[in-house]
């Protein structure tokens, strides 16, 4: 049930992470260091938003270990607050592990620098238990919404590979149909990373769970066609009013199932609500390296020459969205999380 | 200003077609007889709704060019427009120019067999003229549409490579920006065939007209950022009614523009459309090979046994297209046609 894992630590530190970028082929990629991890955060390596913060958190880890004194551990731990924060903008599920790990080492300052690093090492463990559980509880409360043997769309990646358990959007899915409660899952592959036909597809067939490949501009026609039912999809980031950053393509869907009366449902850990902002109205959306448009394959698609414009996210206002699902609530509007 | 010429049929009778499965690489077919020319049509070496009429023209000349006598020139006649009506569904402009050769085949049959063969080359030059005269006067027509400098979003390739002129939608964008009235075109990539990745993008390059390539999905964040201006696609089908048969992905950009109120045009020749048609709500969608989704450049994304669904077509309903251009007239809605 609990899929694959997309990372491995071990007792003696070893940091091990599948590269995502390559799935369904596995390589492994071994991270060293803060620097190693900034890469992997920055050049997708890994990604999904809650698996961005365990990560980091390990990785905060590994950036803080060698500290001698507690001035040491301190600069150390500013400098990986401050490499972290700015590899991915829009996961706030980064932020949120960082200032664990950050505070956990402020509020310990009285204690033994060994013993402050021993906690920030089994803080980053529970940051990952805690993830675990909480899908499970999305996955738990996700399937209450189910009236009946669902035709589920989803949108890039959000299982085991997003999360480190079995994943919230498609956590709800798999347990979902483990229950019964599926009646077809149409997977949208998810330009440019194709997290739906790479990472998705494969967590599916591992599970043995029978699922669709579609064209991200398919989502139409299957609406049009009434072949859906209702929409899951993760979140980056959520504001207090309910509305949702998530990759890329989101907005689309949704605005597409308010049109054909598709239920449009967001599952997310409570640590992906940012309180700080009201609403997302004036979001920064991250923009990406426009040869990740442009190559696939390490075959440059374009002309030489061309131009992209590569917007990784886009914001879904909190009227289109039917349900937020987090590990402990079901959300519903109007939202005041 | 005609841009690269998808084809040519030499005074031998030598027909080579661009390969357009490898633009921006230029790779050369040559479509020997009926059968070559079905392949080239069915496998998508050539594509683009006018361009296929073209070559099917073509193609039904070399298919019934060594008759030596009418009765063998009728049954060649009749197998190439079998074979020819069958390679691809969506587009009419297909049936269209080979009825145009039957007819014509049948209309002369008191003419010696000669005669008649070198009437069908003449024809299929003659559809292939007029499409090139029809892309310039829609292309006259589409700029009346163009109140100030417009940032234009297209979709698919609707170029020369689509049908040998200067192209339907994208021949107004082209025209357009000869004349000034275009401040930013957006290229969707297309999936899965990388139409406006790899043929639009080509066109626009050649002609050195600048353009952002941007993944399908980001059509919705565009508009939401007020980015685009207008919409323009092109056609496989047209109704009586207005409703538009065109490449997937089409549906969900009308919805869109609809959605932010940007405009919506549709720009084909006349024979796009269907007048036996009154609309297409039960017009029947292409199903393509769904390996056209899984692979990219020879590499299989998807892990094995994974399934896919690809319908190659969407139906826009006439109620969200704000004209549709010819190169006879600009239609308004309601439209008659």
């Amino acid at each position: 049930m609990d899929g694959y894992s997309p990372f491995v630590f071990s007792d003696n530190d070893e940091f091990i992470v599948i590269d995502q970028r390559f799935l369904p082929q596995i390589r492994k990629v071994k991270l060293e260091n803060l620097n190693d991890t900034c890469i992997a955060i920055k050049d997708m390596i890994v990604r999904g938003a809650p698996l961005i913060g365990i990560v980091a958190a390990f990785g905060y880890y590994l950036a803080i270990k060698s500290s001698s004194n507690f001035d040491e551990l301190e600069q150390l731990s500013n400098l990986a607050y401050e490499n972290l924060l700015t590899t991915r903008p829009t996961a706030i599920n980064l932020r949120w592990a960082i200032e664990s790990q950050r505070s956990l080492i402020k509020d310990n300052a009285i204690l033994p620098v060994e013993k402050i690093i021993k906690k920030v090492r089994a803080n980053a463990f529970g940051i990952f238990e805690d993830q675990k559980k909480a899908d499970y509880k999305m996955a738990q409360n996700g399937i209450l919404l189910f009236d009946k043997q669902m035709r589920i769309l989803t949108h890039c990646n959000t299982g085991s590979f997003a999360t480190g358990g079995i994943g919230t959007a498609l956590g709800i899915i798999k347990y979902a149909a483990q229950q019964n409660l599926v009646k077809e899952i149409y997977v949208d592959e998810t330009r440019p990373y194709f997290q739906g036909s790479r990472i998705t597809a494969f967590e599916l067939s591992k599970e043995n769970i029978n699922y669709k490949i579609v064209n991200d501009s398919a989502c139409g026609i299957l609406m049009q066609k009434k072949l859906i039912d209702c929409i899951i999809v993760g979140a980056d980031r959520i504001a207090k009013n309910g509305d949702v950053a998530n990759k890329v393509g989101t907005y689309c869907l949704a605005q597409l199932a308010k049109l054909h009366n598709v239920k449009f449902f967001v599952a997310a850990p409570e640590s992906t609500i940012d309180r700080s902002l009201n609403n997302l109205s004036e979001f920064d959306i991250e923009i990406r390296d426009s040869n990740e448009i442009l190559n696939v394959n390490g075959v440059h698609l374009a002309p030489d020459g061309a131009k992209a414009l590569y917007f990784a996210f886009d914001v879904t206002p909190s009227y289109l969205i039917d349900a937020i699902i987090t590990e402990k609530f079901i959300y519903r509007p109007d939202f005041e999380l």
